[in-house]
Order: structure tokens, then sequence, then C-alpha cells
């Protein structure tokens, strides 16, 4: 019996999961509305076949489409034999839409969300060994079994990933905190740069604005569907960030030295782990 | 007749300009008040000499002592016959201070700023190829001769910086922007995350946050002696990120997607320098 993937967008995602899962599969077709990218996926060999509706034979479906398309597409293949897996950024609020629309959730899908590769896109830079070594979070219900979360998560390791199941509210919250709001303040802080600056980014000015150069249509889709999660983040990061403009103006030194101090500890926790 | 380079502060940056420009001086003595890095600095081969005060046929001095005693350097080097130069991040406010204490500005300082490593420090971390390809600028005021700025320039230039000269006021305000304003905004967000997310940070935490992990005693300096430029950045800044926070408590994603659209065109701007 021949097994089937079918990947449902074929960006940097979804060519990157295809290279790296491609001898699992005897058969990997493609849905992809862009006829340079589909090209580009067959011609490579990402892929064996371009399908214009997932076939019925699917083992598996992974949705790397874009995340506004992703609730249709998981109540679409709602009934469908395979496994169903999405890769969107935001857990919580898709559950909920897919809720919404069918009035349950569907027993043959896993929500996923692989921690790799949002600066970049498109199949052209697609990379086998991209979840290597990368964490992949699972969200998956109740309404699912217990096997077919085994053997997505299995599918995820065999692409080299890391797999970890969380709470979709947890994890919509920890990653507010530490992927969403830092490309909300970069992006802010861009903003405010001048033109005449440009020559003068050696002060740390690279580093803290690499991910502002982002995709905006995905950003502004994450920062819609994440918007309790990481308006919350930013309040608090506001209250932060506060307690410094008081400090500076008032030429508290030691206040702001200890706030620095504070941050820096945190920051050393983390080369810690 | 032998040439002599006296380094006041052998950290990072002192210890770097000293094994840098080894060879163009006879002699390298230094002030150090930490007995462990002087006899780092001597055993390595960095430095000739430690003295306790600044020899008077020095040709050259640099200060890379604490920002918070380099106006009391100047002052008491005001009529030193040697170049005179320090390494602060601010100029401004140097130059007032340093105004205010003598009435006047010494005729042997040439105010330098290096863009260079500011994350470490200590002589153990010296290294002579430090500013090769980093930017060096002097904030020459008009009481300093145009000889003597060309003789700081062609040092830092031995050292392989390359030189620009700014006025001050404007140093600090580009300065304020790229430098000064994303180690305060990465050291505020620090403080908001929490421990259970340091698990969590492959999406944008680790390059967004690295600069968070500086000194806290030269930054809270930095922020205490820039505060009027770097407030006003963060004025600039907070208007953005205010737009950013009504859009998405609006739900105007459209909105969202025009304001990091804007940011990604400044970073790609960056990226065409």
């Amino acid at each position: 019996m021949t097994s089937e993937l079918t990947v449902v967008g074929m960006g940097m995602i979804g060519a990157s999961f295809a290279l790296a899962l491609r001898r699992k599969f005897d058969q990997i077709s493609i849905l992809e509305p862009d006829d340079g990218h589909a090209a580009h996926a067959l011609a490579s060999g990402q892929a064996d076949a371009r399908v214009s509706e997932v076939p019925p034979a699917a083992d598996a479906v992974l949705l790397a489409c874009p995340s506004d398309r992703i609730a249709g597409w998981i109540e679409r293949l709602a009934d469908h034999r395979g496994l169903v897996m999405d890769t969107g950024s935001v857990k919580g609020a898709l559950i909920g839409e897919v809720r919404a629309r069918l009035g349950r959730l569907p027993e043959n899908w896993v929500p996923c969300h692989p921690i790799a590769g949002l600066e970049q896109s498109g199949p052209a830079v697609a990379d086998g060994s991209l979840f290597e070594g990368r964490k992949v979070i699972l969200t998956p219900q109740s309404e699912v079994s217990t096997d077919l979360v085994s053997r997505a998560a299995a599918l995820w390791r065999a692409a080299g990933a890391a797999v970890e199941q969380m709470d979709p509210e947890v994890h919509d919250q920890v990653y507010a905190r530490t992927s969403h709001l830092p490309h909300l303040l970069a992006f802010a802080y861009l903003l405010g740069v001048d033109s005449a600056d440009l020559d003068h980014t050696g002060g740390g000015f690279r580093d803290f604005s690499r991910i502002g150069g982002s995709d905006p249509v995905m950003w502004s889709g994450i920062f819609e569907r994440n918007a309790p999660a990481l308006l919350a983040a930013l309040a608090t990061f506001e209250g932060h960030l506060g307690d410094f403009r008081r400090a500076i103006e008032a030429g508290d030194t030691d206040g702001c030295r200890r706030l620095i101090a504070d941050a820096r500890k945190r920051r050393a926790e983390l080369e810690a782990e």
C-alpha cells in the first residue's frame, strides 16, 4: 500500500516539510495556487504531483497556507480519513474559529506550530533540515485520539524536530511574550529610524532590528489572531518602559542601574538554559 | 626619540587599543586600578609599564576608564603636551561637563567614540583587531587644531577603524536612536519575560534581546548622560507603539499591515547600504 502526504501551500514551511519527509512517503502531492512555486516544487523534486483538491486517500495533510485560510481547510477536511496538521503561529483563536464554523472540533486535526523560518518565504528557500533541532508545539484538544497525536509527533520528529505538547492558551501567551511582542517592538522601533541613522548601525541596531524585516501580511495576521495575549504582553512591557522613562527623567541613575541589572539577570538565565 | 602611549583603564577597549597600536609606539604605559587587570596586561605584553600618573612625556593618552571619570581626567590633563582622546559613548554632555569644570575646552583633547565591543569587559577579552572595519566618531571642537585631529584620526586608522567626524549633538541624537534606545527597549522587554518563557525562545527572542545582556553600570551612565536625546527618541517610539496598539485593539489588520510594511521598508534600506 502506498503512503501519501499532501502539502497545502508550498511556501518555505510546506516545501521544507516535503523535503524533510521525502523518503517517508511514497507520494507527495501539493496544492499551490502560484504556478511558479508549484513548477519549482515539482522540477526540484520536492513533490511528485500538483493536485487541485486534497486526495481522499492521503494519509497526512499539512496545511502550510496563509493563516487566514487554515480554518476553512480544516472545516473542509473535517471528515477526511488522514491526519490533518496546520502550522499556524496562534492556536487558541484558530481552535475557536474551527469550533465556531463546525460546532465541534474534527477528530483528525492536530494543531501544530513549528518554531522556524518566518523571515523568508517561498519554495526556493526550502531546506530539508529547517526543522532539525527546532521545536514543534502540538496543542491537541480532547476530541483527537492519542494515537493520532503520536502520529503527528512522529512525523515532526522524523523531520528532526523536538516535539512538545502545550495548552493552546498557554502557548499563545508564551509566544506573545517571546515572539510576537519582540516583532511588534522591532517594527515600532524601525518606524522611528531616520535615513541618516542607517550609516550608524554598529551599536546594537542590527541584532535588535533583524526581525523587523518580517512579512507584513503574515505578521498583521498573527497580531490580529493573538490580540488578547499580545495586548497583555504589551501592557506589561509599557509598564516596565514607563519605569525606565521615569528613572531617566528623574536622573535616577541608581534606579536605572537596578532595572538593567534585573534585565541582565533574566538574560543570563536564558544563556544558562 | 622614543614615542609613548598611555592608556587609562585597561578594560576591553583600552587593552584592545594598546594591542592594535603595539608597534606604533616604543613604550606603552597603563594606569589601571585593578591589580589583576594590570598584571594581565603586562604579562601578556599588552603594555610595558604600570604607572600611577600619566607620564609628562606621553605623546598620546587614551582615556578608556569608566565614563564618570573621563571629565576629571580631561581636566587634570588639560595642559599636558600630548594628544588626549576619550572613548565615551555620549559626547555633548561630556563636552559640557569639561567646559563647566575648566571654563574652556582644552586644546589637546579630541573627543572620540569607537563603535565597538560594549557587551564584554576586561583585558582578557582584548583583541588587537577589535577596531578593524569599525567606525570611530570624532567630535572635535574649534579649540583643537586640525593637526591634532589628524593625529587622532591617524591612530584610529592605524588600529583598523574607519574614522568619521560629526557634530557632538548630532552624534548623540543618532546614537540615541541606533544604539541607546534599542538597549533601553531590550532591557524593558526582558523585565517582562517569564521564567517559563525561556524554553520558548526560537521565535525572535534571541536576536532581539542579545543586547539586553549589557553592563548595568555602563548603560545607566549612558542613559543619564544622553537623557535628552534618549527621551526624545523614546517619545517617538512610544508614538509608533501607540499606533500599533490602537490598530490591534481596533482589529484594524490592514492598518497593522501598512505599519509593518513601512517598518520593513526601513529595514530594507539598511540592508541596501
